[in-house]
């Protein structure tokens, strides 16, 4: 199978010019100056994509993805199944999930239930992050198999007390371990024992709404957390990693460990560049709308969202990632009428990404190679994938989309492919969309409509090299 | 018992003026020109002192002693007895000594054993802290009883776990409590968690010296627990104050904390403006001798020593108290002879704090106005014993220290009166000594030489009001 | 002449207490306890005020005053008669003015001109700065005679290029001649030259109303001239104050300044604290009525307030001046109709300052001891006269005014002495207002009547010492 | 002319990979995976060139060089010829030059100059910026002019009076016209007014030697000079680009301003990367030694150098160029003896700036992709190059390098083509060297050696774009 995708301006983190694309099988083998094809004829067991006018990018890198994740007593709406279609309609060809190491279990328990939930099931490639709810002497050894298993980046939650928290000993053992193995551990850093304090405070004065989601979890908790985390870091001298980094004052801190020269990283997630607390308001008369928009980190006021595009421009973030994790507002979300605490904490988000950073493009924000160094290349490189996937490099897999300006998309549910029975942004029209999409050298998705034969279970596994930065 | 000091200079901590002081009973009752004795006989009724020359200040205030302190299977060398009378030696005629809530017991116990320590003991006027192990209900419950005692200040550890240490909802919900109350939540902010971590792994590698105190607990644990204190006390709307705070970026983590309006405040001790981290390292071939400097926060390099030292001077720091814990090298920090983590942590200073600062004063880091602010008046207005303690007004305690500039003093342990076997600050001579102290109207030392008929007991239990700032 | 002021609150910069304050001629010779009257009997030669419920405070010292101020074609309206007598009726006693070392001429011409100005004019004390156009050879000579006149500070000016604007080398010589005298450099820290340009770009675009005096002098032009002033005088070696200080940007300059421990101070003034940049623009329909705001710096928008007051709060402010150069309406104001750049700089502000900040200490924003010490401590130790003005010290000047706290006064131009047509706080009212205002121990103000027997030219010269941090 | 570079691994500012190269005529043609040319033969009229196991990379830029400058009454000893010819040694292909604006000529005559100094002597591509030493209404209007001519950016200077140094209002009036044409004003950004007086002072008190060209011009000077260029951007809404960075706190003004969103960029040299002041004291006995090092801004002590690469790892800093400016020790430096004011400004730098560099990606400084960004692709981009120039794409100018890591090169003056007859680096072994360096398609130098045909004059003047951010 080889393919040529002609005329199109190759965007890289870097560069952009005009180029023809070959492929041949799932690899990118060649590009060319359009002007070589007068001499060098183009057989006919080639497929030919017309991209003139259009940007040829590699396609995008979602890692922090939440398929089937259960959680307060639901399960996240999309399967590996679903979510991963719904990707690939996004631009997006790898997703990173996250497997989770129950309390009481093992690592490996948890990677071969991560496993089953993904083969057969997914359409493109996939990797997996092990989320540790426990730094306890087992799941300290396991980190080495995990590793060796491709799974090499690990999250810790500072949240959710009773769930997911581990205690600062707890994350600076797992640190030092990840150090030895050239892992790279993650960290949802919210502080959430003083946050259950104000949950229990609201809800004893009779606060149930959504927003008080957003108003029980304060800038400030978000920002000691990350100022925490960078600190367990710089005392284990090993990198650390910031999951959906939400507010000016979390990126501040992220900001002066990079200048005292830390391995600091960040990434924020759409929701934060275009959604505000308003939304958790809901609408006069409709407060539960804003069930729809509870995540976690909450919604930030307006003003964020000038420090999160600036953190971006100026590398101080690097990543953008969906912390993609839907539940519907009928029968999931709808668990927390009358208690906000009990609103399914999710947003969906995978298939959107693209189209929303791109309206960023549009508006001066970033610029296209930023664009692609956040939605691929940075991912990739970061998380040990970059080689094979984050770029269009000649031997990389063929994970390429071929992205049209002059096209738009309205973010309607009716318009999208997640399985979820509301958009965050609905009614939202945003300029470009894909016109091909390529995963491993094959067209899966053209004008929005799935093409590849196969689909269920095409994806593949990842197993990802240590930290690459 | 009338008292007339002639002829000093006043120092407050704005003013310096020439004045006579009148003291009636035990308090101040007036100031006047010199030249105002000329019509105004004074009656044989009336003790002189002759202050030309001299400065005449307000009693120096160390709100930070622990007399009588269990600690790691033994007990603080100094009691009520020898620590207030060493306190008076050095010109401070008011402590504030920390009670202590047990684990599993009360506040109340804890007071009354602490009462019991003090009590025909104390030789000058005292007050409490309480130190909160447990934040639970009952522990919650009590702390307005302990405001209604005048034990109005409570500490918290992230330190020492297992023994003081209580976590961030504990810190949290004290706060609020505190906020209710008009009590004041002080924080000792090392993270005692990854300390832990690092001091077994050294001990696993063999090192056992006393300077790898130091080295296990990096100026980031200090940095980054003061942060979350400020953090914690940002979400609970209420004041917080750092005691022995020994660090730059501690003191920056201060710093941004007030830039931005917050009610942040904090002390450090002589031993972080004066020693160094090579100080535990002892000396050549006697790597022991480092165990005296062994307190917490370890001793830090010098560099750090400018930066108290502005932060003194730009009203950064508000308080320089003593952290008094002393251990005799006998049989006390020899416990930790083979294993640096068993040397009780502590050291000798509440009679050498005047002493040592004064030497500031005249290395020109701070003038006297501020000497007389940092050592006495902003204590009693942070605690709650302005007005009473902590200047020469009219109408307050006649608690006054006449200092002779031209006197000095050579802080050796024989010169000294705490009891303790050593002196961390042998050989060091400095300038300025007090010929006089008055304790309550009473001059209760002279020329260095206890001169008031009582001692033990004259001391009383002073119930401090609500935080005052 | 002998006075007592009874049972009065006096508040220094640092203590608060209940006494008698004596005062004999025109020194205050003791404060004594209430209670001692009873056995002390006051002589029928002794004046007495009673201050019961009141506080006794030091007169206050305005160090930035234009009295007669030749400027724009005008002059400043209030002369040293009639500004000085308003001054008193707001309870400031001392005034500090700019003479002018004119172009071409020498200082002391400058300082013969403002002292013929002053002469048998002033009501109360006052002493000059000198305002240096040049730093040639001849004036930095000139310096040294200045300071042996008492005259030991020295104002330039980034702004306005042609009449006052110095270059950074003759700044730098000024510093380095200062340094060698014990002399201070203080300095109006706008960069004109830049501002120039977009003055002419403005009105060549029609834009004349008196807002755009506003617009043509932005922030980031007094932060860059604070900033250029601050590395000057780290380069010389040397304090610098900054005049006039407004806004944000330029006082988070001077906070770096002084966190690096350089010797940099900055007064602002009560229009930064209580006006803002919409008061320039006038009302719907008159915006001319903006020109009764137009001082330089400009008014700045509301949020400069609260960084403005937290600089007093946290010491980094130390002063709070007025920059008084009223301009009445009529005739005055009116030479910038149709050109906001011919609009006399300068308001009216000498008499209202203590009444104004008084309303920050109701507001909570400043403490009363912090009160005293912005509006007179400070002035007197920064600009070398405390031990005799700045304070109520056994020994110094009765310039003393009692406050009186259930007073209260509406801040209209009816209601005040200044000889200018408008109030810029007209229809405002503010708590507090004196009671007495005595200068070297006279009684001047009585209830807001002048009720000494001499008026113009009671004032006396005063000779400062030199800078006295 | 085809040619093909073979199994060399591609380094572009983002991506690294196996790769084939083509190259038909002057531009890049084609990638292509190695195995491809199994299938697809190479004809014998194509060029090979064995790059496996070196990298292949975007010739060098080199923005920042002054050939035949006139400087100090001598003239810098490399002129386009042999310049360029070092240059293309070193691995740069693209040089852009100063012309400059003298007091009282045109922009045109400058041009006409420069031209007449490269024409039919630059062995490599080059470009010009112009020095303006005056903003009057004649060279504001010759702007637009030069931006015609493909000279699309401006330096000025805060430095050299008399000579460069132009006023606060005319940077201000240069940067306005700037931001109407797209241009960039580059600025040099020490303070030399008060440096003068530095320098007089230090001369009068006998100090001659080299080292006092650096302790007349302290750190502050720069940072303060930045911080004042960058607020003359922001008032006038341009971009504004530093040249030469050397110090710390510059650094940090440059980063202050891009952390609140400012368009400011800033360039560094490799001497201020590798030396340090102390090369400036000479040797004992020969102190005169240190006149080789005499650059400006003066090399810094060591420290600087960790914020300098921090600063080029964290994006702070876009571009490290030399300012190339050689003068002989013999008859040039000499001109200084007795006088360090009169040592001609300047160090040879445009032949060793890739070898420093790469030493710093060996170092672990930085990695391959920012070295290529650094040196080659964010200069392009800047400077209106890019496409053309800049990077490894389909399309561009095929200035190519195949950097051989197993090499070294001892960094002599003998090792050397730059006509000057010392090196600042004397005796520094560094790792890698080019193997074959390629000019629009033609090897031009293989191995050290000059291989094309042509020389003088085969280099072309560049037209560049405005400024490309």
């Amino acid at each position: 199978m080889k393919t040529l995708i002609k005329d199109g301006t190759v965007v890289s983190a870097s560069d952009s010019f005009v180029a023809d694309v070959w492929i041949d099988g799932d690899k990118i083998v060649g590009m060319t100056h359009p002007s070589a094809r007068a001499t060098m004829p183009v057989g006919p067991d080639v497929t030919q994509i017309d991209a003139k006018g259009q940007y040829v990018i590699p396609g995008g890198i979602d890692c922090h993805t939440h398929m089937s994740l259960p959680f307060g007593g639901t399960t996240a709406s999309d399967d590996f199944d679903t979510g991963t279609v719904a990707a690939a309609h996004g631009g997006t060809t790898t997703i990173v999930d996250f497997a989770i190491q129950s309390k009481g279990s093992s690592m490996r328990a948890g990677l071969d239930a991560w496993h089953a939930k993904a083969e057969g099931k997914a359409a493109i490639d996939y990797g997996f992050h092990m989320i540790m709810t426990e730094a306890n002497p087992q799941t300290l050894a396991e980190m080495a198999d995990m590793v060796r298993e491709g799974v090499t980046s690990f999250k810790m939650f500072m949240a959710y007390p009773g769930v997911f928290l581990v205690d600062d000993q707890q994350i600076f053992r797992a640190m030092l371990r990840a150090g030895e193995l050239g892992a790279l551990i993650t960290m949802h850093a919210e502080i959430g024992l003083p946050i259950d304090v104000l949950v229990q405070r609201a809800l004893s004065e009779g606060h149930t709404a959504p927003v008080y989601h957003a108003l029980t979890r304060p800038e400030v908790a978000e920002a000691t957390g990350t100022e925490r985390a960078i600190a367990l870091a710089e005392m284990a001298k090993v990198p650390v990693y910031m999951v959906h980094l939400s507010a000016q004052r979390a990126l501040a801190r992220v900001m002066e460990a990079r200048d005292r020269g830390l391995p600091t990283y960040a990434e924020t997630c759409p929701q934060y560049l275009f959604l505000t607390e308003d939304h958790l308001r809901g609408e006069p008369g409709n407060e539960w709308k804003g069930a729809g928009y509870v995540a976690t980190p909450p919604l930030r006021p307006k003003h964020h969202h000038d420090h999160l595009w600036r953190g971006l421009q100026n590398y101080d973030l690097q990543v953008v990632a969906t912390d993609h994790c839907p539940f519907c507002m009928k029968d999931q979300k709808e668990l927390g009428r009358g208690d906000f605490s009990k609103i399914p904490n999710g947003m969906p988000g995978v298939e959107t990404r693209l189209h929303l950073l791109w309206e960023g493009v549009t508006m001066g924000k970033i610029s296209m190679n930023r664009f692609v160094e956040i939605t691929s290349t940075a991912p990739a490189k970061i998380f040990g994938m970059y080689g094979k996937k984050g770029t269009l490099a000649i031997g990389a897999d063929a994970d390429v989309v071929v992205w049209d300006p002059k096209k738009s998309k309205r973010l309607d549910q009716a318009n999208l492919h997640m399985n979820v029975d509301y958009s965050p942004y609905e009614g939202h029209t945003v300029p470009g969309s894909p016109s091909h999409v390529l995963s491993r050298g094959e067209v899966v998705v053209k004008d929005d409509v799935w093409v590849a034969k196969a689909k269920q279970g095409r994806g593949q596994f990842l197993r990802r090299g240590t930290f690459g930065l």
